[in-house]
């Protein structure tokens, strides 16, 4: 088992190593890598060594190969089924956002409560009521959810979520939630990363 | 000069206390903190001592006390005017996104390509062409972009906001920028907290 950590550095070397392929480079060096992260070169071995992968003296790894030993070890040799909740001006950002698609994520499930919404259409996934949540990520094999409600909406929608059986929920909304130990919940917070740009001007103007 | 990962840590930890103090919690420990973010405590009395707070004996640091400070190191107590690059599905979502106002964050200017929406208003901001960036960047006293445009245009785009003398840029776009030493971009990409959550999956299931 991987630790949080871990499994964060991973999915950023992965995100380089694919940018330096499409550029046509062909190996890299542990250095190189953690240069670019302001890790230590000890660190980016052990972090590849899960892998069972070790580099060659000289001219370190085969960029190729390590893609498709991190694709493995992150789950993205393969596509995952998701569903959305709320289709507000955030969720509709999210479902036309091109990242996921490129990595093997799929809107497979829309629902929200709204009843002017619900039976419109995105791109031939029609947007649902919440009582048809458990219905529709069974028969679409969608096991991880993307949380975009209001935050006063957010526990009751993921407490649905949970009956539903979801385990994996990406959450959106400024809140925290509670739900049962085997249920993972990230938090994305937006503004966590303003707060981090307005910290460096003020730094800086010192 | 707070390093980069020290700023992360004060971000998160002012988010945390923030909770504390709307549930009426007066007093928290640097275990309590440590605990609720993996970390030791000795690092979060080391972080805190940078503002200049001791925790008492027994209990610890008064929540609104450590806010305060927070808010000051962090650039939290006053109002940072913001400029949208890109009217779409995902710039409209961040206009629109609650988070940004509560700390104190104002989109003042949106800038599209798009002759359809240049003209239009979002709440009172009207949307304009690209062309109209330095000035109205200078009449709104606006020091951060959001970018939220097609990674082919991105790079083009960021040429134009480091011209009108933006040094602070959050980047939506999946692309790395190339941008002059004295400007910094943070990256947001969205589908990485999407992999961190399908590598979960992979590791629960072996």
């Amino acid at each position: 088992m991987l630790s949080k950590p871990t499994v964060e550095r991973l999915v950023v070397y992965n995100r380089i190593l694919k940018k330096l392929d499409r550029e046509g480079q062909k190996w890299i060096t542990s250095k190189k890598i953690a240069d670019v992260l302001s890790r230590t070169s000890a660190q980016v071995r052990r972090d590849l060594s899960f892998l069972g992968k070790k580099g060659k003296t000289g001219v370190g790894y085969k960029i190729k190969d390590l893609i498709k030993e991190l694709d493995k070890v992150l789950g993205l040799n393969t596509e995952w089924g998701l569903v959305l909740i709320g289709a507000g001006n955030l969720g509709r950002a999210l479902f036309y956002y091109p990242g996921f698609r490129r990595e093997g994520f799929e809107f497979r499930v829309v629902i929200d409560s709204d009843p002017k919404k619900i039976g419109k259409k995105w791109s031939g996934v029609t947007i649902k009521s919440i009582e048809k949540l458990k219905k529709s990520i069974d028969k679409k094999d969608v096991c991880i959810a993307l949380l975009a409600v209001p935050a006063g909406a957010a526990q009751k929608v993921t407490e649905d979520l949970v009956d539903a059986g979801i385990k994996e929920i990406l959450n959106f909304a400024p809140v925290t939630l509670n739900v049962p130990e085997d249920v993972n919940v990230r938090y994305v917070d937006l503004a966590l990363e303003l707060e981090n740009i307005s910290c460096n001007i003020v730094n800086k103007s010192k």
